[in-house]
C-alpha cells in the first residue's frame, strides 16, 4: 500500500497502535505534546540524532527492521553515556515517494522492539513526505539520579581509560560493504544492528566509578578527544590493548592498516569512560553484560599519544569521521 | 564559506557560542545529552516537528532568518496548546551541498532570537550534510504546572469554541505566492514569520478556563476535528463569526471561495480552545496580547456542522492539509 492512500493521520494511528507506553507517561501519542512526569531527584537527559539515507545508511545494504532498531540504539547510546536510563522516544520521519506502508511497518516493528528492550517507549514525533532521501530524526529523553550524572568534563590526570566491547567492527563491515564484499555475520550485525550500553552505563554510574564518560560514535580517538578537551587533560593509548573481535583480528592479519578503523572508524556505540585509579578495584567487582578493557591512561600533558607494542609512538594517517565531508557511506 | 571547510565540530562550536542558556539547564550544548532539572509539581511537555524544503517551505520564497524564526514558532505552538511554557529546543539540521555558512548564521540568528522571545534556549541537536533538500527537525520541551495541563480530550457539549487572532492569512499568502503574486506584508508575515501563542496559552491555562485546547496548524476544521474526536463530541461553527484580517476580507470580496482557506488552509498557529459556558465571563476579564473570538459551540451530536449568515448548512469542497499528498507548497 502507498503511504498517500493511508494518509498522515492513518499512519499516526498505525504508530499509536504499536507504540505501547512507559512509566511516567501521562499523555502519549495523540495530543499536541507528550506529557511526562519526571521523578523527584532525577535529572532529565535529552539528545537528538539524525539518520539520513546515503549519508548514514543505504537501503540496499540494510533492511527496514534493522534500520528501525539502529535508529533507537544510536540515540539510547547518548543517554547511556551520561549514566542514564532511556525512557521516551520521539520519531520524526521524512518519507520518500515510493516507500510502502509495509516497509514502514517493518521499520516501526524494529524501532518499537528495540525501544522495549531498552526500557523506553515511543511517545511522539512527526511524519511527512520527503522530496529527497529517507530522513529519520530521533529524540530520546532519559533520566539519571542527580548524584549519578556523568559528564565529559570530570576526568583527571592519572585516571585509567576503559572501553566496553570491541572496536572497529562496524567500520570494518562498512569498508567491506563499500568494496562489494560480504562482511562476516558478527561484523554485519555490529554495523546494521548495534547494541547500545545503557545497562552498563547505569551500572558504573550508580557505583559512581567514572570520572567522565562518552559513547564511541565517531571513533575512539575523536570521542576520547572530546573528554580530553572538556576535562583539559591529555592521554596515552596502548595500541596493543585495543579490544578487537576475532573477525577483526583475522582481517587485520591480511591488512595491518585496518587498525585505523579500530581507532577512527566510528559507529562502535561502545562506552568509553575514565576511572580514578583508587576506584579501579571496584570496577572488577561489577558483573557486566560486556567485557571492559583498560586501553590507556590520562596525562597532565595535553594531546593524545598512542604507543605500539614496542612503546614507539604510533601515527594515524587520518582523523575521525567528518559528517560534512564525503563520509564513508559514499 | 562552505560548510565542509568549517567542519561539523566547528559548526557545533558556532551554535554553542550563540545558543545562550536558560533556567533549569544543568548542561547545555557540548555533552552527549542536555541535562535538565524539571521543577517539582511541573509536567514535562515534549513535541517534535519537521520542516522540509519544498514541502513546508521554499528557499526562494523566504529567507534563512525568518525560516529560523518559523522553525521555533511551529514547535513552541504545540507547547502553548497544552498550556505550557517553552523551555528547551533541540535543533536537527540536514544541510544540503552549497548552503553557505553565512546562510546558516542567518538561520541561527532567527532561531535564537525567536527562542529568546519565547523564553526558551537552544540546548542541543545534531547536524549533518543532506544529499537532498534542507531538513529541519526541532524538538521542544516545555513545562506546565500539573493542575494547569490542558488536553484535547476534556471538551463537553455546550462548551463555547474560541480562537485567537485571525484565520487563513498564512494560507492566503501561500496561495498568492504559488500564483506568482506578491502577498500584502501582513499576510506574508503570517506565513513566513508566524507568531506562536504561549503567553495566551499560559494565561487561559493558569486561569483553568479551557476544557480542551489545540493549536491550528492544519486548518481550524482539521484541528477542531481532533478535539471532537478526542472528546467524543460534535460542533456547530458559525461561518460569519470567523475572525478575518483586513487583507483577507479584501481578497474574499474578489473571490468568496477563499473562505475555505480560513477553514482548512493551515499554518495559522493560533490557539483554538473550548470553554464551559459558566467560565466564559472569566475569559472576558483576561487581558490578552491577541483578540479572542467565539466561533461556535460543541454539541452532543457528533460531526462538524458549519452554518452561514442565513443559518443554512455550509459545505466545504475539500478537507485539511494532507502531508503525504501533493501539499500546498508544490
Amino acid at each position: 500500500m502507498k503511504l498517500s492512500e493511508l494518509g498522515e493521520f492513518g499512519f499516526i494511528e498505525r504508530i499509536r497502535q504499536v507504540a505501547g507506553s512507559a512509566p511516567g507517561v501521562v499523555v502519549g501519542i495523540g495530543d499536541d505534546c507528550a506529557v511526562i512526569e519526571v521523578p523527584a531527584g532525577q535529572r532529565l537527559l535529552t539528545s537528538n540524532d539524525l539518520l539520513i539515507e546515503d549519508v548514514h545508511f543505504r537501503r540496499q545494504w540494510t533492511d527496514m527492521y534493522r534500520l528501525g532498531r539502529k535508529s533507537v540504539a544510536v540515540n539510547v547510546s547518548d543517554v547511556a553515556a551520561m549514566g542514564g536510563a532511556p525512557r521516551h522516544l520521539y520519531l520524526g520521519l521524512g518519507l520518500p515517494e515510493g516507500l510502502q506502508v509495509e516497509e514502514l511497518d517493518q521499520f516501526l516493528a524494529g524501532f518499537v522492539e528495540a525501544a522495549t528492550e531498552y526500557g523506553a517507549a515511543l511517545v511522539g514525533g512527526d511524519t511527512c513526505r520527503s522530496p529527497g532521501p529517507f530522513f529519520i530524526s530521533v529524540t530520546v529523553e532519559g533520566a539519571v539520579p542527580e548524584a549519578e550524572l556523568v559528564c565529559r568534563s570530570g576526568a583527571a590526570p592519572g585516571d585509567a581509560i576503559y572501553v566496553s566491547g570491541t572496536l572497529g567492527d562496524s567500520a570494518l563491515a562498512l569498508r567491506q560493504l563499500s568494496q562489494g564484499l560480504v562482511p562476516a555475520p558478527e561484523l554485519a550485525r555490529r554495523h546494521h544492528d548495534p547494541q547500545a550500553r545503557p545497562t552498563l552505563g547505569r551500572q558504573v554510574a550508580a557505583a559512581q566509578l567514572p570520572s567522565a564518560m562518552i559513547d564511541i560514535s565517531d571513533g575512539v580517538l575523536a570521542d576520547l578527544g572530546h573528554i580530553l578537551e572538556a576535562s583539559g587533560v591529555g592521554a596515552c593509548l596502548e595500541l596493543e590493548s585495543l579490544p578487537l573481535s576475532a573477525p577483526f583480528r583475522k582481517a587485520l592479519q591480511q591488512d595491518p592498516a585496518l587498525i585505523e578503523l579500530a581507532l577512527a572508524g566510528g559507529e562502535d556505540y561502545e562506552l568509553l569512560f575514565t576511572v580514578p585509579t583508587e576506584r579501579e578495584a571496584w570496577l572488577a567487582k561489577i558483573s557486566t553484560e560486556v567485557p571492559l578493557t583498560r586501553i590507556g591512561e590520562l596525562t597532565a600533558e595535553v594531546g593524545l599519544r598512542i604507543s605500539d607494542a614496542q612503546g614507539r609512538p604510533f601515527c594515524l594517517s587520518r582523523g575521525g569521521f567528518n559528517h560534512f565531508a564525503g563520509g564513508a557511506q559514499k
